[in-house]
């Protein structure tokens, strides 16, 4: 973990030479400079991150990593734990909506066990859908209300899963990666992170997840209220948070992030939970946040607190809740449109347009 | 045109019928119900315009309405009138943002020269960009700070123009139509149409265009005011505003999105102009609005006030400020994977996945 903080130092700041570089050839584009908005700043942004004014991001996954929370027999989700398993055999099948929405901007979905509670239906058998890497961490963490979700080992192992899967991926000619999860009690994990590292009160960044009522909220935030007033994690120590009321699928996002950051690949975030995990990889090494895209704005509240914090600006408001993913899989169409402005446009000069007056 | 309005009044609500289908189909999916947000949304949305549950809408073209404004000459842009010729010039020939966008959603790309003032560079020749209908109406309006912008005969006749676009498109098979358009000086005039159809104060909905600096942009307040003081338009009379202080194009635009929603047509807005003449299309026939898709809310001020009194929520925050319709073929991306959402994904019977608890 110690090497993969080192190389996102060693990064150091967004490539400023390519940036000009890339806005210069926007700039020569038939339309008002800046017109496109965001859709410029993205093609300047991955400039940015990649150092190459023209980078090309065809080869493309989504990680989706997946676990189970102890905290999950406290009734905060309104679904069983069994689920998380069922929809990792899903993904794997290639039913579900990331791997629809990843299959629409041609990226593949990798999914990592690293940490599911029991059988995955199916087994690790492939199916037409996601590859599956199983480097479980722990069946699930501990109750956090009990007792930390994980010991500090464990959390750093599960980084280290991250960590590899990113190295793998960007040896086999990956050039951009997002991030997605799948975890049953996963927003009440991603809540107390966010409560603990911000300071912001709970109760200000709880929702209702994938769908529970007022009164299964209320339970919610005082579930994750008595696990920060048992283990008080010291925010100045993200790891420490991690273990004590994280999640295994969050720790392994975590690593993805910081080796994606380090490896000079542009990632895209998803919602509260990936974003969790962007807490806990900025927590460990600020530099990290503006090397990351914001794709799209969850309706959970604790999401819009995490963004302020990462100063990221999100461009899709879909309303989204689901994860595994889906808001980045989106954003890489934005992604690709941007690139496809930056490359397919005429100029002011082959085209024969006039530039601004001074009017 | 009194024909369009009566088959709007005749389309009635969206149906309701279609979109409980839609939303079943959607429920059965391997997801929490709603969790996809505004994808689910769009879904059911497409339901409601065409009353299939399974709508189909491969055949699109984005609908470029071009004119000059008479009021250019008063110093409100930063560019000169004769970028309109030139632009109808460059989406014919296929280099413009427009263009590039419309392809990436294989959306065809229709201009209307309604009224651009001076010969398109290349004359009508095809390029392998969008095709041209040649339907001026005159050669740009008059400046609306010395006369009305047109006759009212001749606002009557650009919404026809519009009418009979959407005519032919439909009946060659067109089944999703996205808005754009072309004139240098029409946030002038969407800005004067905005400010006298809502009563809001016209430096409230006066922004910088494709980027005038502050004083520019007071001068450019002034001018509308002034225009308003002179002709003072009813706004009970969305045509009379419309000749007063409107646009060619933005008359057309009006006939498209009445033809569309008229021939159950889903029809997706653009940016601050597109929306002008959505103001005025709901003003003539209220029942138009919710068939109609807000697709990015733009940078232009007043395009906020055209959302909020169109009660239409815009998908994509990206900064826009470019017109041509290159917010509406970005929406269609998002149109594309809401119905692959629908036809792909597993469903909880098929995948075995358990569904919600009373957790």
């Amino acid at each position: 973990m110690q090497t993969a903080i080192e190389a996102v130092r060693a990064r150091g700041p967004l490539d400023v030479d390519a940036m000009r570089e890339a806005s210069g050839i926007l700039d020569g584009l038939t339309k008002p400079p800046g017109s496109l908005g965001r859709l410029e700043w993205l093609a300047t942004w991955l400039a940015g991150v990649t150092g190459d004014p023209r980078a090309i991001t065809v080869e493309r996954t989504i990680v989706v990593a997946a676990a189970d929370h102890g905290v999950a027999r406290q009734g905060v989700s309104a679904y069983p734990s069994d689920v998380t398993a069922q929809m990792v055999a899903n993904f794997v099948a290639g039913g579900a909506a990331i791997n629809v929405l990843a299959s629409r901007v041609g990226a593949a979905v990798t999914v990592i066990d690293v940490g599911v509670a029991g059988p995955i239906p199916g087994g690790s058998a492939g199916g037409s859908g996601g590859r599956l890497i199983e480097r479980r961490v722990r069946d699930g963490t501990a109750d956090m209300t009990l007792e930390p979700a994980m010991a500090r080992e464990e959390a750093i192992a599960a980084i280290g899963v991250g960590l590899e899967a990113v190295e793998a991926l960007v040896r086999d000619g990956v050039r951009l990666i997002g991030v997605g999860e799948m975890g049953i009690g996963n927003t009440t994990a991603a809540s107390a992170l966010t409560a603990a590292l911000t300071g912001v009160p709970v109760a200000a960044v709880t929702g209702r997840g994938t769908g529970i009522d007022d009164a299964a909220v209320q339970h919610k935030v005082r579930v994750i209220e008595q696990a920060l007033a048992l283990h008080r994690p010291d925010p100045a120590d993200p790891v420490g948070v991690l273990a004590a009321v994280g999640g295994l699928e969050i720790a392994a996002l975590t690593g993805v992030l910081l080796g994606a950051v380090g490896a000079g690949i542009p990632v895209v975030l998803d919602g509260f939970i990936t974003g969790a995990a962007a807490l806990v990889a900025t927590g460990l090494v600020p530099a990290a946040a503006p090397r990351m895209l914001a794709s799209h704005r969850s309706v959970e509240p604790g999401h819009t607190v995490v963004l302020e914090r990462l100063a990221l600006d999100p461009m899709l408001e879909l309303h989204l809740r689901l994860g595994e993913g889906t808001g980045a899989a989106l954003a890489m169409g934005l992604i690709d449109a941007a690139v496809a402005i930056r490359d397919g446009m005429a100029t002011f000069a082959s085209a024969g347009v006039a530039g601004p007056t001074d009017a």
